[in-house]
């Protein structure tokens, strides 16, 4: 293998393997990158075994070829290189190192075989469709707050994406929860999704396929079979494993029957919330929220440290209402809202509530009460 | 007590005071503020018991008094309140709590007496003298990195301050060495520092004092006991115990006799042994320098992970010379350089070096060779 390639193409590339390794391997060569050259392109795959990133970036290929070099020390140096440098890469069998040149820096690496690296074995996909970065982004960013970090409820360490029916016909979903706090978030329906499993899109996932979108208008081919979901774009593929469990039955939980309405400037109840949770412990950071006559009162008494409370206008016409939450909750579930204002619906002080953007529905929030 | 101050004045005067407080205490009231008001100015005051440091700000006195809270909880509420509200202060006897509100915002703080805070005793300073604080934040920048952080060899856990005699006359000195490196700062002495114990000012201190020393033309005092060290400003006062130790003859490793002389623009130099550097393993970075006629070779050989060598053009024009070093002491070296080349003045590859700026020899730094 021989390749010229401007630093540019090639950081962009290395960095999105890079961050698919994992830091800590016991498999040698899951910690590299897989390096092959082919006519006027150069692909660049790296894996953790459950996900899979590949990368094509132009260069100039003198020789086509394949090695495998340390993905994070790649990184570095590429990253340390002055910007807009040619970097020239050569693959010398004799001595199993790969040359890494640009100007009058040189490198040489250690390589382990191409033929080591686990390459993901394909998949047959029953359901392919076309979607923007847009939708897709607002779909999981909006969703993965929500992402349980509890090991043994793996089935909710990721985000559930599948085909739903709502009010205004079937749309594509990304519900998650950590049986704390819901998202629901709905899209239009892709043509050709109609008949797509519904899948958990594991956490890592979601957070590499990030990159992916962040271009607002690229269209993202999306690949879905019952084990694997692959996202991508003409330069990249992220391919991931699924995770293998039943997400749970999310629709019970959503409350219907919720009439006390709430609607108050989303940024304004953030800084209150944050302002009065100040004074509790950190493990409890219970708010009580107190609803009479469009006023809010949001109080917090922490009896080691002191007590805290503000007072918000809202729109708020009906009974009386006390009602505590987890401060952390409300406040990521208020950052959620972007245009309008956040319109809460409660029923009593002890059943779930309902948080969504002004009226729209494609997008709601479920919380749980704590008592205060 | 009962005041009204600005946010904004507040802010800082806490800041000041919970960066002091350790965050953790097994004496209750040192994680406290000691607030003091009295006629048209507020001082706040905190302390580990090693350094105190209080913040005099003006704020409308309604009525007298004094109290103490957490630093940390009320510097997290001040900060939280709006850009330019005006703060209440008043303490309520009664239960014991300090309330605080904003706008409709109001806490209520637990509070301690504040007869339980520890007040440091005052000290008779021996040497009292004014120094504008653009001249200590250099003697104190160029020399920190060099503090030791074994605290077996406690004595070297800080800057030594002391007044020395140098080929220009005697100088205001400022050393700090690790036994691998060493950074010896002078600046012009002081009228009224000439008699002035010389002090080890500890690493914590270094860094509260940082903050006096924003305002390039502000004139600092400096009071210096056998025991103490102060700082002030005429809204800050920072006190601080010196570490009770003698700093070591260092004299005698800053070398006289190097001949070998090396200029490089430190930026380019520091960039290239940042590269070189990547493919070393962790814990023993060591980078090789090479010199013969104007020309540096920087490499490095990680039989693990492989190799990297990178060329500079120099000044050199002494006989060939191989060294090494550990990059991280090379990088912290070559970052004090501001303005000129870097100076390397070597002699053996076993010997120490020195580093100045240019031939200024008012900043001079030592640093041990590696065998490579």
């Amino acid at each position: 293998m021989k390749i010229s390639i401007e630093r540019a193409v090639l950081l962009k590339a290395v960095a999105q393997a890079q961050s698919v390794v994992e830091r800590r391997n016991t498999i040698p060569i899951l910690a590299n990158v897989l390096i092959e050259a082919s006519e006027g392109s150069v692909t660049l795959r790296a894996t953790d075994l459950d996900i899979e990133v590949l990368d094509r970036a132009p260069a100039m290929v003198e020789q086509a070829g394949a090695t495998t070099v340390s993905a994070v020390l790649l990184h570095d140096i590429i990253r340390k290189l002055p910007d807009g440098a040619l970097i020239e890469l050569v693959d010398d069998s004799r001595t199993g190192r790969l040359q890494v040149s640009a100007g009058r820096s040189n490198f040489s690496l250690a390589t382990l075989p191409k033929e080591d690296f686990p390459v993901m074995a394909s998949s047959e996909y029953s359901a392919n469709f076309a979607a923007p970065a847009k939708v897709l982004r607002r779909l999981f960013d909006k969703a993965k707050f929500a992402i349980s970090t509890e090991e043994t409820r793996y089935y909710l360490n990721g985000v559930y994406m599948h085909v739903a029916d709502s009010e205004g016909g079937r749309v594509l979903r990304c519900v998650a929860t950590d049986g704390h706090r819901l998202a629901r978030i709905d899209a239009p329906l892709p043509a050709g999704a109609e008949n797509m499993h519904g899948v958990i899109v594991p956490r890592k996932t979601v957070g590499e396929l990030r990159k992916l979108l962040e271009d607002d208008d690229m269209e993202i081919a999306v690949s879905v079979s019952e084990t694997k979901v692959r996202f991508a774009t003409p330069d990249m593929t992220l391919t991931s494993k699924v995770i293998d469990g039943t997400f749970p039955d999310y629709s019970r939980v959503i409350p219907t029957q919720n009439t006390k309405r709430l609607e108050v400037d989303a940024s304004e109840f953030s800084k209150a919330v944050d302002r009065v949770a100040t004074v509790s412990s950190e493990r409890s950071r219970a708010v009580k929220l107190a609803l009479e006559d469009d006023r809010l009162v949001l109080s917090v008494n922490a009896p080691d440290s002191g007590a805290a409370e503000e007072e918000l206008i809202v729109a708020y016409s009906d009974e009386r209402l006390e009602i505590g939450f987890n401060a952390k909750y409300l406040l990521e579930i208020a950052s959620q809202v972007d245009r309008e204002n956040a319109v809460f619906m409660f029923n009593t002080s002890g059943d779930p509530t309902l948080m969504r953007e002004g009226n729209d529905t494609s997008a709601v929030y479920v919380v749980m009460p704590m008592r205060v």
